[in-house]
C-alpha cells in the first residue's frame, strides 16, 4: 500500500449488442439469458474512482460526480462487504486495514445526465479500485456484477459475453472476453445524445415488471437469445460487420418489444429514437448492404456502430438530418472533413427539427479497467473536487 | 329486384380487442390466430355501398367516397367473382343478371384519412350489399374475410370472435357473434384521431414482414393469444369491464411489441399515443381500478373503451391534457357537461402541446350492416355526388 493509501481506477462503458433484460434472482443479480457488448475507449468515455481508507476517518464516505452521497446504498455496501471478507480470507492485507473506514469518491467524465450507462462503469471501477486495494485476487466480472448486472462487462476490454450461470449462488453468472480491443481495429461507434426531458422506468423496476408480466420475455430468454448470442459470437470472431448489425438491431428491437409487451408498458425510445432506426435503414438499403447498427439501451438515446471507413459519410448523414445550433456536436474522436453531398440530395428522409439530438459521441472500442496516477482524493483523503 | 336494380347497405366500423396480426394465406386471407372485435354504433361511423347492375352498362365501376376508382382491385374482383359464383350455384337470380356489368359505389360518413379500420366496414358493407343484390345466402363473413380480413367481423353488431380455423380452404375461418348489440349497453368508446403525417408500414405488408422475421410473433400467436382470447369472451359474456380491459391493454401492447420486433421494425405509434396510455394507466391508478381500456391499430389513433358512467370524467380529463383549437373537438354521440375540476388538479401528467390530438369521436356498441333506402347511384346507376 503506498504510503498515503490511495487507489485510483478508471473504467469504461459498455453498451450491449445483445441485451440483458430480466434476473432470475434480485439480491444476487442474476440474468435470465446471456448477453454481449462492446467495451468503449476508456479516453472518451470512463469512469473514476479513487478508494483510500485510514485508521482515523469516523465514517465511511462517498463522492459521486463531486457530491457528497449517502454510503447506505444496499448495493455499494455489499460489494464493500464481499471484497473485505475475500480478503480476510485471502489475508491479503493486514486485519487492522480492514477495519478502518473508507472514502470513495468517483466521477465520470461524461454527463450522467445522457442516460449511459454509468452505473456499468461506475461499478466495474469502483470493484477494480477496491479489489486492487485490499489486494484480492478473484473474479472481478462477479463483484462488478453484484453491484450492477452490466457492470460486469465493463471489467474487461473489447468484446465481452456476460454468461447467465445456472447456479443459484451466482458463481457461474460471470464475464468472459470474445475477442480484446486490438481484435477488431476498425470498429466505431456513434452515441447519439437524444433531447429527452420524460422521466423513464428504471431499469431494475421494469425488468422486474417484465420478468413478472411479459409472455414474449421468457420465450426471448429461452429460445430467441441462446441462438443469437452463439451467432454474435460466431460474427465478432469472423469480424462479419453485416451479421454483427444485424443481430445487433434484431435484439435491440426484441428487447424493446419485451418491454412494450410488459404491463404496464416500459417505453424508452421516442420519436426521434424511431426516426434514427427508419435513417439507418433507409442508409443500408440505400448502400445495398448493412454498413451501420443501431441499438438502444433504457432510453432515447442511440449507439450506432459502424467501421472506420464509413464515419465520414455517416456524421454528414446526421448532420444534415439533426440539425443543432451547438458548436461542438460531435465530441469525442472528433468531427471528420464532409466529403460527400449527393447522398443527401437523394436520401429518402427529410431534415428533423433544430436540436432533437443534443450531440454526439464518436468513440471506438477501447480496453478494461486501468490503474490510475492522478487521485480524485487529496492525501488526507478527502476530495479535490466538490461541488456544492 | 327493384324495378331500378339497386341495393344500398350500410356496415359498421370494428376495433378489435384481441389483434389479428399476421397470415397463414396471403390469398384466402387466414389468420395465424383468433381474434375478438366490438362492433361500433353506424350511426357514428359507417361505410354505405349502393350496388347496381343492367344489361346496358358496357363496365364494371367503382366510385370510393365520391371518386371514380380503378375496378381492377384483385380482392374487389376475387368477391364479386365468388359472389356471382355462389349465386350460378345457387340460381338464386336470373343467369343473365350475373352476365350484367355492375357499377358499385362506396362512401364512409368518417374521414378515411383519420387512418381508421375502414376497409374493413367498406368490405363487409360490399359483400353485404352484393349478397343481397345476388339474392344468395352464405356465411357472408368467409366472404367478407376474402376482401379484408379483418371485415369478417364487421358482418355482426356486438361483441365478434373471429375464429382463425385450421382447414386449408378457409371454411372454417368464419366470425361468430359472441354477444349482440344490446349485451352490455353501458360501454362506450373514445376514438382519439392524432395528427400525424408520417406514412406507416401498410398492415399487408408490415404482417407479412413480421410472419417472416419475427420470433415472438410465433409464441403469440401458439402461446398468448389463445389464453386471452378464451379469456375476453368470458370477461365480456361476464360483462367484468377491469378484466375487458386488461387484457385489451396487454394485447394492445402484445401487438405493438411484435410489430417492433419485426425487421426492419413496424412503428405505428407516436410519442402522442404513448403519452395517451401513460394517461390510462395514471388515471385507473387513481381510481384505484380499471375504468378505461386502451388498444391501438396499425397507426397512432387511440380507441379507448370504458362504461358510460365515466364518459363525461374521462372526456374533462382528455379535453384539459389535449388542449384543441377546434370547436367540434368532441364528436359523434357528443360532448358531455364537465362536472369536475379536482381530478385535473392532482392529476400527474401535465396538458400537452395544443392540437397534437385532432379530434374525439365518442360512440358506442352497435348493430351489423343493415339495407338502407337511400341511395348512393341515381336510377341511371350513376354516382348522386362525384367530387371532381
Amino acid at each position: 500500500m503506498d504510503p498515503i493509501n490511495r487507489i485510483t481506477v478508471i473504467a469504461p462503458v459498455n453498451i450491449a449488442v445483445i441485451k440483458y433484460w430480466g434476473k432470475r434472482d434480485e439480491k444476487l443479480i442474476l440474468p435470465i439469458n446471456d448477453s454481449v457488448s462492446v467495451t468503449l475507449d476508456t479516453s472518451i468515455m470512463c469512469a473514476k474512482t479513487t478508494v483510500c481508507s485510514r485508521p482515523d476517518f469516523s465514517e465511511n464516505q462517498l463522492w459521486l460526480n463531486g457530491i457528497k452521497t449517502s454510503f447506505s446504498n444496499p448495493r455499494l455496501l455489499n460489494c464493500l462487504e464481499k471484497i473485505k471478507h475475500i480478503a480476510a480470507d485471502q489475508q491479503s492485507v493486514d486485519p487492522a486495514v480492514l477495519s478502518w473506514k473508507i472514502h470513495i469518491c468517483s466521477e465520470n467524465n461524461f454527463p450522467t445526465a445522457a442516460g449511459l450507462a454509468s452505473s456499468a462503469a461506475g461499478y466495474a471501477c469502483l470493484v477494480t479500485a477496491l479489489a486492487k486495494y485490499y489486494k484480492i485476487k478473484t473474479d472481478l466480472s462477479i463483484l462488478a456484477r453484484i453491484g450492477s448486472g452490466s457492470a460486469c462487462r465493463s471489467v474487461f476490454g473489447g468484446f465481452v459475453r456476460w454468461h447467465a450461470g445456472v447456479n443459484s449462488d451466482g458463481s457461474d453468472s460471470r464475464a468472459t472476453q470474445i475477442a480484446d480491443s486490438s481484435h477488431w481495429p476498425e470498429m466505431r461507434a456513434l452515441v447519439l445524445v437524444v433531447s429527452d426531458n420524460k422521466k423513464h422506468t428504471s431499469s431494475t423496476i421494469g425488468m422486474m415488471n417484465s420478468v413478472k408480466t411479459s409472455d414474449l420475455l421468457k420465450y426471448r430468454a429461452q429460445y430467441s437469445v441462446p441462438k443469437r448470442t452463439d451467432k454474435m459470437c460466431e460474427a465478432i470472431l469472423k469480424k462479419d460487420f453485416a451479421k454483427f448489425a444485424e443481430l445487433t438491431m434484431k435484439d435491440s428491437n426484441q428487447f424493446h418489444a419485451v418491454c412494450l409487451d410488459t404491463y404496464p408498458p416500459c417505453v424508452y425510445m421516442t420519436d426521434v429514437s424511431h426516426k434514427v432506426i427508419e435513417i439507418v435503414h433507409a442508409y443500408n438499403d440505400m448502400c445495398g448492404e448493412i454498413k451501420v447498427a443501431y441499438t438502444f439501451d433504457a432510453g432515447p438515446n442511440a449507439c450506432l456502430y459502424l467501421l472506420q471507413p464509413d464515419v465520414a459519410r455517416v456524421l454528414t448523414l446526421i448532420k444534415h438530418l439533426f440539425p443543432s445550433s451547438s458548436p461542438d456536436f460531435v465530441t469525442g474522436l472528433g468531427d471528420i472533413e464532409e466529403t460527400e453531398t449527393e447522398l443527401l440530395k437523394s436520401f429518402p428522409i427529410q431534415p428533423q427539427t433544430k436540436d432533437v439530438i443534443k450531440y454526439v459521441i464518436h468513440t471506438k472500442v477501447g480496453k478494461g479497467p486501468e490503474v490510475e496516477t492522478s487521485h480524485l482524493l487529496n492525501e488526507d483523503g478527502y476530495p479535490l473536487n466538490v461541488r456544492q
